[in-house]
């Protein structure tokens, strides 16, 4: 039987957006059954995040009893447009997959646990899934793996401004800056948006619509600000370029909530 | 100044979709920091859900630091069809609001916690940020309320089934079983179907898709299904309908996956 078969193991394990304390118990037990910790580095820019994730290891587990592998991330084509965008993603996935294929492979042993700590949730516009699905269909390595769900900057988002994502009976869209900037989506009243670099919303400034925005949301910088579109719009870009310019890189989210005739108020 | 004042106060916190160790840190620190529970049973059929919760006060409250209050929920009018929804929602809320309005002035002292515990994350479907607006507009009572986000059902069922939520760069939207029995979404192949009493997916046995479906997600009555709807969609169906009638009650949740031209993996 499969089951009785030892092989490696591992936790795709979401640690929340930015809070520590967004950690579930589910999260903490996980990194305590854990023996070797592989945190990718997406370069300069973002070594915070890689001290925040060690910073999250150091509070909850004793010292000696873990390892962390640091890899750093192959460079991702952000530079192709439109169209371009997915086969870009598809090569850097691929040139990942090879990367976790080794660091699976040669720095787990046979019987170990290992762990990917994934900010936010590993559903949302994370890519390590469909990553280790690759590696598992190359058949070089084996294991098995588990994931550890987490508190989306999405629900932190509109936590922090104690609003809900849906109004009463009626669906929400999650989509990207990318799409936005194609048009609002069509059967929705209420959007959030993510990997917003170039702020979609501008274009939406003069129709009858809130935005719910936040940057660094759960940590020490966090920024909110809410209001009509028109008003808090420009507030947005210039408090985003000063935390941009002030912290060498931004991570943001927003929700749109267009006012409509059939409008309810949130919740339901 | 307004925050030197003594107000009651109030959160609302997510407890995660069944799994007690859905619970985040921040969530046990809430719960840790409140004075009375606050806990309204919807009924016969939904008392093991309150059981539940006070299963986790239990785990993680010494005996006799707390209060737990309990009062009935009004009924709702589930049988007034399409339109008549939003306005039906609309009484039961305002009956609400005045059982709410009684338990915070009544059962809370001027500079005591509250807490309203919810299912999965407060930000989805869920009306308790709506009610608490509309007690604080009526003016009666005083107070001032957080919200501590919680693991949502979509974010705990495709984690249980391995999967993200969204493809590469697409959208993803969450709806209702209400709204998918009037049409397939616009502009998305991912749909996320929460409130879904009368298995909508049904309607689509003759597509390219595929269902990642759960019950009693993360609870020791989880059943988990996935695949082609054409094969998984009966076997859905006949599940649904035996665990219903054992337990008395149904909580599940479901992700459509469309197929397409534009197809990619899962994540990104």
């Amino acid at each position: 039987m499969r089951q009785t078969r030892v092989v490696r193991k591992i936790h795709v394990i979401g640690i929340g957006a930015g809070d520590p304390d967004q950690l579930t118990l589910q999260a903490v037990k996980a990194l305590r059954s854990t023996d070797v910790f592989f945190l990718l580095d997406k370069g300069e820019v973002k070594s915070d995040l890689t001290q925040l994730r060690r910073d999250i290891l150091d509070a909850h587990l004793p010292e000696g009893s873990y390892r962390v592998v640091e890899a750093r991330d192959p460079e991702r084509d952000r530079k192709a447009g439109g169209a371009a965008y997915s086969p870009a993603v598809g090569d850097w996935r691929s040139a990942r997959a090879g990367i976790y294929e080794r660091l699976i492979g040669e720095e787990l042993d046979e019987d170990g646990t290992g762990a990917f700590l994934v900010w936010g949730d590993p559903a949302l516009y994370d890519s390590t899934l469909a990553i280790l699905e690759e590696v598992r269909e190359r058949g070089a390595v084996e294991f098995v793996y588990d994931v550890v769900p987490g508190i989306s900057s999405v629900s932190a988002l509109v936590a922090r401004h104690r609003t809900g994502l849906n109004r009463v009976a009626r669906p929400v869209q999650i989509t990207t800056g990318r799409r936005l900037a194609e048009g609002f989506p069509e059967g929705v009243d209420d959007v959030v948006v993510m990997l917003d670099a170039h702020q979609a919303f501008r274009r939406y400034a003069d129709e009858d619509m809130d935005i719910y925005w936040g940057a660094y949301i759960g940590t020490p910088d966090e920024i909110l600000v809410s209001g009509p579109i028109a008003e808090a719009g420009p507030r947005i870009e210039r408090l985003r370029a000063e935390a941009r310019e002030r912290k060498g890189w931004i991570m943001d989210t927003y929700l749109l909530r267009r006012h409509s005739a059939q409008d309810g108020q949130a919740g339901g």
